[in-house]
């Protein structure tokens, strides 16, 4: 059975996928009655050398993302790996002479048909009286042996482009553009790798790979490569490559070695993620320049792809300054990166960390204040760690059945640092080291929920500590829960048995208010409110998903905030008490 | 098992692919200690407003590709489709802040760890005194129903990166930003369709799907969609979603309207084929314009991927005139492309054919010369006819048998177009349209390498048809078939008979030269050299793919081009006799 392809039929998908690259973008036009695109602005490029190129599509963005100032003046594309008419390649040549330029260079890929099919509409052009060029690109590097052919055209083409495409801006004559990049073209090498093949539209895969192989070599028309190997990390997958890419025997090498400046292109495939790519390009800059080899620019992304293949090639080009300003010319293509004009190699690549805020040191730490924090503390952690199974119990009903498991790994972090030494009195300071802490060693939704709560009840207890500021810390905490955990009361979370005791914790703003009195209202009221869960329907977190559903039971982390309340209310009645 | 992933290792995977992009582009750095990057040229933007964003990898080239100028001012990112440490986003929110930026927006994709995780690094970030806004951008037309966390985020967020980064770069306070940005968030939608699900590094697929499905409304995770439907074609797909998104009883959807203007983003998802995004993209485009939607820009290509997901997301952002200037502002960031200023809807798409080189009517045809040539033709084509199964059969051996079909199919074409009226009676001309008509009609790489060879050959015969003129002809033609075909004399291809005739054929250009006896000693030589190519290996060609077999039998391309020049031979002298 052929491979899904999102398309309107096998026979239009060359003629399609080129009508919405010229659609997209309006520098370009198609050329009427051929799979032809071209500058929408040719006819301001009179007397200077127009460069065409093109061969079969599936290669996207290659060859049509690469017109533009700069780089290509159009394209000529054939079906699906499929050498383009020579009655279009002729159009085009026609079309570009009749706007005035001063001749035309093809830029052609190392395939028969390629060449044939460019060379003959070529000769008819130069028939015709116009002038044209022809420089056929080979860049791989897979074969060990000499073929007669010469090497195949891969994604190093898209650099002559590039070249080309800066000389014809600048001006440069049709010969000497030609002689230049003919040049050019013998200094690169191009390896390909894939985790397996592609179909083209309206077939099977063309090769099959097992789950354990990598496929080395590869051209870019799905055939299968010089060498399956078994699967192996990034690093000597990338060592093996540029090993054989760079390897003096092999007939097909680029003699890139110490010392040597490359342009390298780390150009995906078609199917890879840009997540592989980018380990992939990051193995390959650190061979090279363990190598000694300075890469001086990295383009890394989708320039010739095989369909969806998933795989890569690195494409190295030995480069001077004066290659370097071709490659680092302005162009207006859609599919050339923005690159940095500056060397990959030999710039530091990291920054030091921020500084850390200093805080003065708390005197009063280890005081009669800190250690009643201390007291508070621990009977949260005992509350929590006798709640743990019947909190996980609550949780299995909607959740996922480790919320006492949570809390509970909360609470035997808030011991342990306890016993390092004594908590800081300040509150501010306690309930920022708390947020820290929680964050850090609760981990999950949960954790970042309770370090929000704590770092923004924390503000407002900067400044004063009374009554009323503790109301405020409350309400800022809820805040900040409601804000980022976009939760609101009524949806069955720990927010609602908080929002009920901070309900009732406003009553400590008004000058004459009762701290006892007004605690134990907030902890029943958030008791109350917790129990109140069982008729809700989640409305946030985890529950949310089997909203329709009859639950029953209170929502633990509603109970288990109910409980911290509670326990911090004992303490403090005890500590009074004394 | 799990998928195979061309990485070092699992553990590791995010920080390689940062590293890599961090490597190959020299304008960002790494903070160190966290998985984040920075602009490396951030002590240059003292005063400005820092823009941060981020979340989990596996999105590449989100969210580090969008950082430049214009763009973002750093990311931080968390494991594969994990949110960020927190202590990591406070590290970058703490860089940017001591490099002395005028405080940081942190733009946050909708999702519950990522609001959890950057709101409590802003609010910490706060409490050190550090101006830090938030915005949280969601942009997922798929659910019809109402969801209390909002829409989820998706690759909407890239165009807030960008409108963000221009009113940055331009100087814009804090607010500002946060304020213009939060109103265009609303503006917009995006919907995700793929083939098939990804795998999370070290983990199998994450859905799967029929050879016959397609998944629609999936998120950015490898999470199902809200809809699975029987494959359908580029337009039908585009259609739907386009309905889904615009749909105003849709409570997700974006009011996109005949008349509105929008900017289209194509996303590819990871793993589609470049040629299938250009599909879509132009179905997409034709269906807006279809509606009476003024398609402002499109972006087509990888913004926003759920590692190698084979599907695409469209977004519409609705537009007028001063967000287009902010998506229009320049930027350095790598991943953005190159967007050409100017409208997509209301341009012309094509540009009219060239006109054909007009040529002087022949007053010679239907001459004696004229038929002579069409008795010359006549006899070829019978001579190519009767030997259509003997070069097959000697094509079975090597090729792929259809040698000899291909002859006849040329034939036939011939007398049909002798048929239709007297060949020119100029010899330039008569190649000329025959080269047409070879490839045209016999097609495949014979019907180039005859094209290539008569094209060149009419060349010397426009000004001369004496005989030294029809011996530069053969070599102009042979000149033309090496170049173009790379093959050589010995290399077991038409090429070896022909090169023998054009050796005797030299002798054309003594002005003594006897034409018969020349042209018998030619076909002769054409004829030993056929019956050579038995011996020979095969140098070019599709048989050079089986180079080390003993082949026995002469190559049936030498065997049809000496039986051609024997044909003609042949009448010459009957028609010599008359």
């Amino acid at each position: 059975m052929a491979s899904k392809k999102l398309m309107n039929s096998v026979a239009g998908c060359a003629d399609d996928t080129l009508a919405g690259l010229v659609a997209c973008n309006p520098n370009l036009q198609l050329l009427q009655g051929h799979r032809v695109a071209l500058r929408s602005d040719l006819d301001s490029l009179k007397g200077r050398v127009a460069l065409l190129s093109g061969g079969g599509s599936g290669h996207e963005p290659a060859h049509a993302g690469f017109i533009g100032k700069g780089m290509l003046t159009g394209v000529i594309a054939g079906a699906v790996f499929t050498s383009p008419a020579v009655g279009s390649i002729l159009a085009a040549i026609r079309a570009v002479a009749q706007a005035g330029t001063a001749g035309a260079l093809l830029i052609v890929k190392n395939y028969t048909g390629d060449r044939l099919n460019f060379g003959l509409a070529r000769e008819q052009a130069r028939a015709e009286g116009i002038p044209v060029e022809m420089v056929v690109v080979g860049d791989d590097c897979a074969f060990t042996a000499v073929k007669k052919t010469g090497r195949r055209g891969l994604c190093g083409v898209v650099l002559i482009h590039k070249m080309a495409g800066a000389l014809a801006e600048a001006g440069v004559g049709l010969k000497e553009i030609t002689e230049r990049v003919s040049v050019a073209a013998k200094a690169m090498g191009t390896l390909g790798v894939s985790l397996s093949s592609c179909s083209v539209p309206g077939s099977r895969p063309t090769f099959e790979l097992a789950d354990d192989e990598v496929e080395l070599g590869l051209g870019i028309h799905g055939e299968a490569g010089v060498r399956r190997m078994k699967m192996a990390s990034a690093d000597e997958i990338v060592k093996l490559m540029l090993d054989h890419m760079t390897n003096a025997s092999n007939v097909s090498h680029v003699s890139v070695q110490a010392g040597s400046s490359v342009v390298l292109v780390v150009n995906n495939l078609g199917g890879l993620s840009v997540l592989e790519l980018g380990i992939m390009a990051d193995a390959a800059v650190r061979s090279l320049e363990g190598r000694g080899v300075k890469v001086a620019r990295a383009l890394v992304g989708t320039f010739m792809s095989a369909l969806e293949m998933p795989g890569l090639s690195l494409t190295l080009l030995l480069v001077d300054e004066s290659l370097l300003k071709l490659i680092d010319a302005e162009t207006t293509a859609s599919a050339w990166p923005n690159v940095p004009r500056v060397s990959v190699t030999g710039r530091k690549r990291t920054r030091a960390a921020p500084s850390q805020p200093s805080e003065a040191p708390d005197a009063t730490v280890g005081g009669l204040t800190s250690k009643r924090m201390a007291l508070v503390l621990e009977r949260v952690c005992t509350t929590l760690l006798d709640l743990e199974e019947y909190l996980n119990a609550l949780d299995r009903v909607a959740g996922d059945g480790d919320c006492g498991t949570t809390h509970s790994r909360a609470a035997r972090a808030i011991q342990e640092w306890l016993r390092e030494g004594p908590p800081p009195a300040s509150p501010a300071k306690l309930l920022s080291q708390l947020s820290l802490l929680l964050l850090e060693k609760m981990g999950g939704s949960s954790g970042a929920l309770y370090g929000l709560f704590l770092t923004a009840a924390a503000q407002p207890l900067k400044a004063n500590t009374d009554l009323p500021a503790w109301s405020a810390a409350m309400d800022a905490g809820l805040e900040a829960m409601k804000k980022y955990g976009k939760a609101a009361p009524g949806d069955r979370t720990m927010l609602d048995s908080l929002w009920a005791a901070g309900q009732e914790l406003q009553a400590l703003r008004n000058p004459q208010a009762n701290l006892f009195h007004i605690l134990t209202k907030a902890v029943e009221s958030a008791e109350a409110a917790a129990q109140a869960t069982k008729n809700m329907t989640a409305g946030a977190g985890r529950a949310s998903y089997i909203s329709s559903m009859k639950l029953d039971q209170p929502d633990p982390g509603a109970v288990a905030t109910a409980a911290i309340l509670r326990a911090i209310l004992e303490v403090l009645q005890n500590l009074e008490g004394m």
